[in-house]
């Protein structure tokens, strides 16, 4: 099937009206980079957390692609800043976004900007992540249907100017859909479609019983975690609201779960396998990419 | 002057129910790490945003408490994991925290579990980063007399399971003079005591106009920045309120300011001339542990 057209667009008027642009946690700009020559082929947008998993997952692409040059060459693009790493791997990128909605927010406008700059188009974009799942299994991957908030909402509150407005966070359905079936086709890779809820903090907000601060009880954790359940949601994790507010139509969200939080709060599974587990959405990303180029039927 | 006693005390009742805990973002155990003999002589904890510049800070402070060794080859504490980087000097320890109020909030669950694991007495903490500026020379250090919301108010909100509770975000007023008067002896150290907001947006949110999205005017810009300056904001970072709210009672936040937000919004100022600015802030914080220290007089 022929991917919809798509378009990175930035939705502000100001832009156009700038001499230089200056993007400034990437430590590139529009008068010092030729981002059109850089960046116009790309076609892919990977996102993840960790610097160190964006680069791996960079090598992993380059060997699955079977693209020439040694993949332990990769160099990354943002080495003038230690904010993000950025891989060019053909026409995949992979860049890393820290922890939380902030940071991922502030990769996402130069993300976009980037795009923009660089006049690419049918651009689909995956934020590949870990996250503590919600009566599943460790090692399961969630494609998020919607991100939605601690109360369950699918929304994103943003402060403009001291006001708060409220975006929507629905995902692509049918990029979700093309996921979970090309999940069926690959060996262990357990995958389901859930909500994901988004938090702004790993333990009170997430109902941590282990962080510096707490103060409810353990069965008050359980019945938060019981109506997030009900409520749909699979998996908790701390970016994928903003990352639906500001990307949508051609964006989805994969993330492996880590532990199961009715079993607990601390992930005590061991490095290799917590290693392996968060291979799981590359491989899944790689096979759709492998598709959508058709090196693979 | 003798400063006060301060402990670091973890405000949880089930801590002390767990028979390990794992502090997974920093790759430390209690199990697997003896934390007292590590960090119980810890007295000056410094965090600030970027790993590199927590790295040089580590340097610059081993150089100026005149330790033995080499200060190139500090060891990241952390180097089991690339969330943060954590380096100890001495006394000192500096930690990286990323951007943005979720990711220094996991890391300061972590640190304070630490601090409390190891015994640790006395500590005084340090956030060292970098702002915009409202209405004051680039390169003028901030210290921060209280963290503010987008609404200028002297609180943090935090959810715990999906409710919103408010915090109390006003800092060591004794710490900040004490830091302003060591300021005096220094020089090419412009520095000012001012609320500091903290948004959980670089763009839209600190009111600027070059991000991917913008729906608003300059001159709605300029006139929430007036009212921001108005009700004593002089600068503008995305940490302090969480920090504040975490810390309070023995802990100062200390940032650079790179620009002036009523001059623009990009950041143009030459590599060489920020660099210099980005170590103001850690000249201050290390002028004041030598003379805790009783170095200097």
């Amino acid at each position: 099937t022929t991917p919809p057209e798509q378009q990175v667009q930035v939705k502000n008027p100001h832009l156009d009206t700038m001499e230089e642009d200056i993007l400034y946690h990437f430590s590139l700009g529009t008068k010092t980079h030729n981002l059109p020559e850089m960046f116009g082929d790309i076609k892919f947008v990977c996102v993840g957390g960790s610097a160190n998993r964006m680069r791996a997952f960079a090598q992993f692409i380059h060997q699955e692609l079977q693209l020439p040059g040694n993949s332990e060459e990769i160099r990354d693009i943002c080495e003038g800043t230690d904010r993000y790493c950025m891989y060019k791997v053909g026409p995949v990128l992979s860049i890393s976004h820290g922890m939380g909605v902030p940071s991922i927010s502030i990769m996402l406008h130069e993300l976009i900007k980037l795009l923009h700059h660089a006049h690419c188009r049918d651009v689909v974009l995956f934020r590949i992540g870990t996250s503590g799942g919600v009566g599943l299994a460790p090692g399961t991957v969630v494609i998020s249907s919607k991100a939605v908030d601690h109360s369950f909402h699918p929304q994103f509150e943003q402060v403009v100017l001291g006001k708060v407005i409220t975006r929507s966070t629905e995902l692509d359905e049918g990029l979700a859909n093309e996921l979970l079936q090309y999940s069926t086709e690959l060996q262990d890779l357990p995958t389901v479609i859930g909500n994901t809820m988004c938090t702004h903090d790993f333990y009170e907000g997430q109902g941590r019983l282990d962080g510096a601060l707490c103060s409810f009880s353990p069965e008050e954790k359980l019945e938060y975690l019981r109506k997030a359940h009900e409520a749909g949601v699979r998996n908790i994790e701390m970016e994928s609201t903003v990352f639906a507010a500001m990307c949508r139509v051609c964006a989805a969200v994969i993330c492996v779960t880590l532990l199961n939080r009715f079993e607990g709060d601390q992930i005590t599974t061991p490095h290799d396998v917590l290693v392996e587990y968060q291979q799981r959405p590359q491989v899944l990303v790689s096979h759709f990419i492998k598709k959508r180029l058709g090196l693979i039927i």
